[in-house]
């Protein structure tokens, strides 16, 4: 096409309505016979999942759904469409097509009508779980604060009592908690460190004990795929109808002693949240432009500054909580402080050879994730190009 | 619904496959024809862009697509379908509709036939630039560290000269380039610096110079929304052909003085990569097993760490360049890496009211972006539990 001077681009008056007019009208009424297709394609999955409810069967099947996308890959290169495309399209139709049935049908009881005290029920995550044992026709009771003169009677005949108070009270709440429990009620905790916990329920009470650890805010509107850690206390046995409801509600459970789960949250959660609180005050001490510098930033970084400003968002006591939960939390954030002084000397000679060594080290430790992380984020940061 | 004991969830053999497999059959029908009308889809989309074409019309117009996606959203929601899901589906139509025009008529040339000289064109960067002017019928050139005793020949003509080289050598390599130059050639860079390479181009070479800094890298598939920062040097009109081009490419223009554009990629670049690199190291040296961590992580971690990963999946020397480019950057790499030192105290006494006054001075000041950032990567990590 040849170039032709600026002042000769606009087209001539008239001619553009007509023919482009016509051409998107006829794009509308395929998009409405697509959104028409998928609401049919709503209506027929929803009898599956009634026949799955009826048979007992589970609700997905991964084969499954592996084999229509392969079949839908394979119709788009007949019709020359990008199977990329076709593959996108129809992973986010049986993704809505899951939650929709997770949340009309997902909610099915495992011991309808069994009690559950909610200890801290009136906090954030306290309320989450007490709408979903609600929802799931258990008889709920909340035991908070305020609530302890009434101790005797809110306990009395409770299959579960599911402490959700705040990490540095949980011990001693189960301590106080464990004389007024009968000997068959499940006592478990969510908070996220599981040793002590663990060890103060087995103390308190001498019934079935569970700790878990959802990693997962009180704002989750779907448990699909959320991870829930499991740290096995006494009686799994009595404990397996809990851990059956979760599964029920979509969680993907992973069991793991209290002393692996908590070493390996020193690192998930303490250095990384202090890592990211010590940048965004960085930036902050810095009064660092966010507007001006998401306006020249690549999406990866106003997906890396999304992580701090994120942080943010959230509640500064639980973070703290979190943080400093223990004596080796807070060695190992000083450790880390250290560690990372230690660099002074580096970027004042900035030695780019003594840099390169080390980055070369640590790729080599990272292996094959390093590949599979650029993979995953590349895809992502693609997905947040277009959406926003 | 009632619960039953486990040894009675096995549905009546026999049952299920009648039952579910005409349902199945009759879900991918219904696909079939979701497809099919994908391919219709596509053939107008197809005339719609030859007409634009024909007419010089912008390719892409934002205020038609956000139409289409309310029109689409009332329509879900007539047949009880959820609106988010129908926007999530035409999105997804509508940005590879807009990849696939690009590709095919996107490479439209501004000015066919110019000649481009890529200087480093067989590093990365170089090769991606001379792949697109060449699809789009420029004659480029290559003049990379072993061509210079042909300078001359290949110099010779040449419409615009864009350096790149290696931040570290870019203003040596303009001040040698620049007496080859003809005066109405366009002289640009596209390293990640703006001040030291623009006052090189503009002293080596008298005619029009622009600095370029392409936020993104050389495995980028489409050039659709990307970032180019553009720093203006001499005959701004002189060099609008060039901005033209990347325009329609798909890039996204951000002009930007160099001074401005340095101090903003001081944080951007230097301290934050520095960070990542810092954060990776400490995981290394504490040999942190990636796997089990992985297995035991929320979403957010999960993303997180991929940011980390990520960032060892690449090229060290690069990073190396990056990071200690300037005796400014590295000024504020040491304060940064002070900065942190000075929270031992509040980590060794775990002073958590300290820390949570100076997280709601660091919430204060994000201000509203908190927010948005929570709902950016809250729907990211959605997108990433469901895909991978």
């Amino acid at each position: 096409m040849k170039h032709r001077p600026r002042n000769l681009r606009r087209p001539a008056a008239g001619r553009k309505p007509a023919a482009l007019d016509g051409l998107r009208g006829r794009i509308d009424r395929i998009d409405q016979q697509i959104v028409a297709l998928l609401a049919q394609r709503r209506q027929v999955v929803q009898k599956v999942a009634a026949v799955k409810q009826q048979q007992d069967l589970p609700l997905f099947h991964p084969a499954r759904e592996e084999n229509l996308i392969s079949a839908r890959r394979e119709e788009a290169a007949r019709v020359a469409l990008d199977p990329d495309f076709v593959e996108d399209i129809f992973r986010t139709v049986m993704r809505y097509s899951r939650t929709n049935q997770l949340d009309t049908l997902g909610r099915r009881s495992v011991r309808p009508g069994a009690k559950v005290l909610v200890v801290g029920g009136r906090g954030s995550m306290g309320t989450f779980l007490a709408r979903w044992f609600t929802q799931s026709e258990y008889e709920v009771r909340v035991l908070d604060r305020e609530d302890w003169p009434r101790a005797r009677k809110l306990t009395a005949g409770i299959d579960l009592a599911l402490l959700a108070v705040p990490i540095e009270v949980t011990p001693a709440v189960a301590r106080q908690l464990g004389p007024y429990l009968a000997p068959n009620c499940v006592l478990g905790d969510i908070t996220s460190l599981k040793r002590e916990p663990l060890a103060a329920m087995l103390q308190g009470h001498s019934g079935p004990v569970v700790g878990l650890h959802p990693l997962f805010g009180p704002n989750t509107v779907t448990m699909d795929k959320q991870i829930v850690v499991v740290s096995p206390g006494r009686e799994a046995g009595a404990c397996a109808w809990l851990l059956e409801q979760l599964a029920v509600w979509g969680a993907v459970l992973v069991e793991t002693p209290a002393a692996e789960h908590d070493e390996i949250m020193d690192i998930v959660q303490a250095v990384r949240h202090f890592a990211t609180f010590a940048f965004g005050q960085f930036l902050c001490a810095r009064r660092v432009s966010i507007p001006r510098t998401l306006e020249l930033s690549s999406p990866i970084y106003r997906l890396e500054l999304g992580m701090v400003g994120r942080l943010f968002a959230q509640n500064p006591s639980l973070y703290a909580q979190i943080i400093f939960a223990t004596p080796a939390r807070r060695a190992l954030l000083k450790e880390y402080l250290d560690f990372l002084h230690r660099h002074v000397a580096l970027v004042e000679q900035g030695d780019q050879a003594a840099f390169i060594a080390q980055f070369k080290q640590v790729a080599k430790w990272f292996g094959s994730f390093s590949e599979q992380a650029m993979r995953e984020s590349t895809w992502l940061i693609d997905q947040l190009v277009h959406r926003f």
